[in-house]
């Protein structure tokens, strides 16, 4: 069976989570907190030694990290993934933009002003950036978005679960998403598909949730 | 015939000008000066609203944006690319890491400190992050390459020519290579293939390259 090595709060996290329900394939969830260091234990850098979650356990022992391209990973094959060529690409194409110019700006801020205790005192500085940049991609988003229901194609793809991870909590970093009815609008709509699952679910049989905040 | 709008001493850029001429893919090459602001000219916003480049401009006037996306167009279905589902994904989980923990900081240390006038001083604040963060990249590359030619499966593939392209004039932007042989040899790897070409190169019939440092 796969296992998810997985911190429950993390957006890179929920991402792999949500498609693994998506697609309803069966999983063991391995809770990794990196709040408390256990990213950073010798076992845990046997497995990825770049320390960091998500990361995918396959049966036959070998790891693969990043969220990105463990969505890609699982989505081939299935209608997550486009089977054009082109349409594949733009979907890489969204992907690329979230962990370039949105995950580091959105997720960060969560990360520091919410999860992390005294987290905006020690990153102060960081915080005018973080708002910069973070709005420069929620108007990308916003004006893409303006005459399509999802980012690639008019059918919901990783592209979509990539970028809803951490824009559905955008506002938990301080983000105010009041200013972008239509990437609202989005949000709802990726939510209020059928087998959508919410950040705190765990598939059955998992230990219960630990949680981080 | 595909056209590529780039700037030419851009490493994004760079390296689908690399991986074209390693195809043998003819193209038109436009060149748009970043430094100049032709990115955000009506024109060019309107083929990017992002204002980035590269943008790979199809025969049918569809544009694909990000230059690890317009690698993996590029490549499908050919050796930069593997067959196998698995390592295709590790060829991925290596360009987000470019996206995400790499190029963010090599390329801007050296966007700022080499390419634009006055750079320095305009970001003074950000040059011990893009220290910290760029050779923190440079020891997960340094540490994975310990056993390996190349990124996946001891071959090269687009993960090499993505993070080729940054890591090959890092130390532009101030970064000393010399703690990082086994880097160093894979530098040398890479430019010493067949078909290789260095960032000043520029497809036949293509205008005189202009200057921009």
């Amino acid at each position: 069976m796969l296992k998810l090595h997985s911190m429950q709060s993390s957006g890179n996290c929920y991402k792999v989570r949500l498609l693994l329900a998506r697609l309803g394939l069966p999983f063991e969830l391995v809770d990794v907190d990196v709040l408390s260091g256990e990213n950073r234990t010798p076992d845990f850098m046997m497995k990825n030694p770049e320390g960091r979650v998500p990361l995918l356990e396959m049966p036959g022992g070998r790891f693969l990290a990043e969220s990105n391209a463990i969505l890609f990973y699982l989505a081939e094959g299935t209608p997550f993934l486009p089977a054009d060529r082109l349409a594949r690409a733009e979907v890489l194409r969204w992907m690329f933009f979230e962990q370039h110019s949105h995950e580091p700006a959105i997720a960060a801020a969560r990360f520091w002003l919410k999860l992390v205790r005294g987290g905006r005192d020690l990153r102060t500085h960081d915080i005018d950036r973080w708002m910069e940049e973070g709005h420069a991609a929620l108007r990308v988003m916003e004006r893409h978005l303006a005459r399509r229901p999802f980012f690639v194609d008019g059918v919901l793809s990783i592209a979509d679960i990539a970028l809803y991870a951490h824009t559905h909590v955008a506002e938990e970093g301080d983000f105010d998403l009041a200013p972008f009815p239509t990437v609202r609008a989005w949000l709802d709509r990726v939510a209020g598909q059928a087998g959508h699952v919410d950040m705190a679910w765990r598939p059955v049989g998992s230990r219960q949730m630990v949680s981080v905040a």
